[in-house]
Order: structure tokens, then C-alpha cells, then sequence
């Protein structure tokens, strides 16, 4: 159910998947039981194959008119950048009049600029589902992905109000819940909850890799409190490298903010004013332990 | 075993154990069969009863000196401050000539200082156990706290070879792995992989809260990634304060290291040299996935 409390039933004989792996893959198990026809398009041979022989969808191909001309939906799970290459070069020219058209892209402002330009009469909308797991590819796709995550749908110069009542049931059929907001909102949020916690994980373990150039005993000691702090900086490079490149106004923001708190309790620490420093951290102590009790919450619904 | 083959056998009838949360509680759970007398001292009445009722300890009183005066051994596991408050006031005219002293806080420069100025025939020297949990509090109290985690020892003006081989086998009697560091060293490592990463953490909430203020959709999609960056702001904010102003030179060592480190990684975003990005992530990336798998291979043994 939406938030403004509209339920609709998802209804899309022949759906095609651009990107065949975590999210695409997952995407096509959970909409199994409510399509006819799933049509994949990914250009690794691998993935296609593996989708194929699991059941995942029902055929697969690297040849994007295919994959898209007969489908009435569209979900595009790529890379950002390819996403956008994809938009901005071809798919309009391939897609039938009327089609939904959405997409999976971890930033959304440049996704529903390109989407603005495509032909009238595509019902286009920026979608991100706030999903993910550690491993990636098409092996780990998993039909609960979505379920119960927030999935948020940023409005184009293509989104009618048919198209947004689409995409809304398109979010219900996946389990997941829709949360509407414009793109360059969207992308800010994203820079504070999960751009900028990347750069601190990498630069701490930047730094911890410089300390133990001179003392080893560093890696020796590092516990479980390190190994929370450095888990995203495992994330995968080029994926990251493609997400940060397209959001850099947003995450140099975010930074810019983040020196200005840190000097903040610096000064506080320098100063050795420790009063004012328990003082400024008991109200951060006390924000994370309410957000972290409603989010366990919300998992475990 | 020591880094250099030592095994000997932890011999001590009367242990004090000075301070009863969770550190002095798993102590005392820990070393129980090793001992013939445990007492602890505390001035919470609340926290000696339930070590009373519940077996932890023998004895449990408020006074240092009914504590320690009898005491071949007497581990000292409080706050930084209270610990070199209690050395520098008081305890050196309390306990027995050849009484082994050795204590468990977090920092040790200043408390390994301190221990330097108790009388000669004191066998005092600094311990810190990377060891810890999210609980606190004597009633999270835990045998097994301790078991293979390193127990970093410091040596102290008052640290002899004798006193150097009981410590060991004290650190043995636990269970954990003896690590010998100077204090300064040890100091660094801990504002490295510890200090620094609660500062970061507590930043990232408040630049969240910051954001939020504008608009609350921050917390409501902040995820998985965002719940481990924050865990550590969580922490007992006293005990931090308490960590954080024994350690200040060292902390803000790392804080500038940290920001250099931020410095270069933000170039290579705003420049949008997306191809150095990458190549500066990609070894970043190895080093914590390295790290990780040895850390968790060590935490299954």
C-alpha cells in the first residue's frame, strides 16, 4: 500500500529485465508468480545461461530491441552510468508506446533528466530499492530481496498520473514499499546514509593501512567495533566508483558537513572540556539508539 | 604461550579485583578455578550483592584497603581515571611488598605513568583486553570474555622480569593472548582501530541528525550499511569521554592522518577522474577483505 493508501493490482503479461544480477535477478523471481513472460537482457553469456538454466526468466539475450519491443514493462537494473547511456542512445526508439518503463539505479537525478527526453507516451520513473546483500551477480538473487524494504520512485517529465499509479502497484507486487520523493531529494538522502558512510569506511582503513606501515601491531588488535566501521570499504570498487561519480555535488556536501561536526567535537576534545564533550555526544548516543530500535523493528515485522 | 614461547602457571590464593562491571566480573568468572579467595571492592552496594549472590566473587566491600591488603594479585579493572586516581592517592600504602598490580583500562600512558611512582617491591605493569560487549554492566558478566582475545601488556617503571612472568601467566590463566607493546604504541594502535572509528561513527549520526532536520526520509531509509557505521555512537558515552581525554594527543594524530586521507580520496571525486578513484579504492578494498578473512579465521578457532 502506498502512503497515500492506493493498492492496485500489477498487471504486465511480458516484462523485460535490463541487467541480469543481484537486482535484476532477484526482481524476476519475486514478479514470477505474476507475469506471463520474463525476457532478460544482459551481455554476459554466463549470467544469461545460469538465468535460464535456474528458471529465473524465461529467455534471455544481449540484444536490447529484443529483449524490450514486446514487453509492457521495463526494469532496468544496470549500472547508473549505463542506465543513462542506454536512455539517452537507444531504448526509446525500441520500446512500444505505453510502456512502463523504470529503472534500478542507486542515483536518480541524471536517470530522470535522460528519462525527460525519451518519446511521449513512455511512462517513465526513476526507481531505487533500498536492498542489497554483500555477495552480488545473478547467483545470489533472492525472490524476498525486496520485501518489506522501502523502494523509492522519483517522478520524470515522463511520470503521469497512470504512470505513477503503475509503478505503485509494480513496488506492491514486489513486496516492497513505495516511497515517493523527487530525485534530487532522493539523492541527497543517499549521500548521507550511505555515500558518505562508504568514504568514512574507506578513508579509516586508509588510514589504519598508513599506521600500520610503522606498527603491525594495528591489524593484530583490530576487533569488532573496526571490523563494523571498515565492512563497506569491501564494497565493489567499480560499482561504487560508477554510484559516487554520478552524486558527487551531494557527497561533497555531505562531506563538507561532516568536517564541520567533526571540528565541532574536536575542538571539544582539544580542548579537553569533557563536560561539553559527554554533553555533545550523549544527544548522537541517544538519536542512534532510537533509530536502531525502529529499524530492528521494521526487520522483523 | 608469549610471543616468546613462556608458559608458566598462574599461583595466587588471594585475588582483588578492584571495580565490578562487566571487565572485573569476567575477570572473576574467568579465573575462579585458579583462585582459592577472590574479593572485590566497588562502591555500588547494587553491583557487589549480585557478584555476592550470584558466586562471582567471595568477598565484596567498598573499602581499597580491607580490598587489596592481603592480595598477592590485584587486577584493577575501572574507568582510566578512577584507575590513576586510586594509584596515585591511595594504593601504594595498601598492598603487600611483592604484590603483583595490574589493571585493565583502555588507555595506557597515564596509568602506566602512575604506576611508575608506587614503591619499589610493587610488581606493577599495564594490561588492556581487547575484549568487550555491547551489554555493560556486572550482570553481562561473562567466563569466556577474555578466551583468545590479545590482553596487551605494557611495561611500567615498576615491571620487572619476575613481574613481566607472572603477568604472563596471568594473561594465560585467562585464556587470552599475550601481547607486549610499550604504552605509547599501544595508545596509538587503540586511537587507530578504536578512538577514531567511535569518533567517525558519532559524526556520521550527527551529520545524519543534521540532515534529518531538513528531511526526516533520512532515517527512514538508512539501511544496514548506516546501522554498522553508527553501532560504535552508541557506546556508554561516560566510559568514551573517560578513553577519549587520556588519549587526546594520539586521537588527534589520527583525526589529522584521517583527514589527509579524506583529502585525496575527495580529489579524485571532484575532479571526476573516476579511472584514479577506482585505483585508489581497489587496494583499499583488498586490504580490508585481507584483514577481514584473517580476523574472522582467528575469531573460529
Amino acid at each position: 500500500m502506498s502512503e497515500d493508501g492506493f493498492t492496485g493490482t500489477f498487471r504486465t503479461r511480458h516484462l523485460a529485465i535490463v541487467g541480469l544480477g543481484l537486482m535484476g535477478g532477484s526482481l524476476a523471481l519475486a514478479l514470477r508468480p505474476h507475469i506471463e513472460t520474463i525476457v532478460a537482457c544482459d551481455p554476459n553469456p554466463a549470467s544469461r545461461e545460469y538465468a535460464l538454466a535456474n528458471g529465473i526468466v524465461d529467455e534471455a539475450t544481449d540484444d536490447l530491441r529484443e529483449a524490450v519491443s514486446d514487453a509492457e514493462t521495463v526494469v532496468m537494473a544496470a549500472p547508473v552510468r549505463t542506465i543513462i547511456q542506454l536512455i539517452t542512445n537507444r531504448i526509446g526508439a525500441y520500446l512500444r508506446s505505453n510502456t512502463l518503463l523504470i529503472d534500478m539505479g542507486s542515483t536518480k537525478q541524471d536517470i530522470c533528466v535522460a528519462m525527460g527526453h525519451l518519446p511521449v507516451g513512455i511512462h517513465a520513473i526513476g526507481g531505487h530499492p533500498m536492498a542489497g546483500k554483500e555477495r552480488s551477480g545473478i547467483a545470489a538473487a533472492d525472490a524476498d530481496l525486496y520485501r518489506e524494504r522501502p523502494f523509492v520512485l522519483c517522478p520524470t517529465r515522463r511520470t503521469t498520473p497512470a504512470t505513477r499509479l503503475r509503478a505503485l502497484s509494480f513496488v506492491e507486487a514486489l513486496g516492497a514499499v513505495p516511497i515517493e520523493m523527487d530525485a534530487l531529494r532522493h539523492d541527497r538522502v543517499v549521500a548521507t546514509i550511505s555515500h558518505l558512510p562508504y568514504l568514512l569506511s574507506v578513508t579509516l582503513v586508509a588510514t589504519a593501512t598508513h599506521e600500520a606501515q610503522q606498527d603491525d601491531a594495528v591489524w593484530r588488535l583490530a576487533a569488532s567495533g573496526f571490523r563494523d566501521m571498515s565492512r563497506l570499504s569491501g564494497s565493489d570498487v567499480q560499482m561504487i566508483g560508477d554510484i559516487l561519480s554520478t552524486n558527487t555535488q551531494a557527497v561533497a556536501t555531505l562531506l563538507a558537513e561532516f568536517r564541520m561536526q567533526l571540528a565541532m567535537l574536536e575542538t571539544l576534545l582539544i580542548s579537553r572540556d569533557e563536560r561539553k564533550l559527554v554533553d555533545a555526544l550523549t544527544p548522537i548516543r541517544e538519536m542512534r539508539l532510537k533509530w536502531a530500535e525502529e529499524y530492528e523493528q521494521k526487520r522483523t515485522i
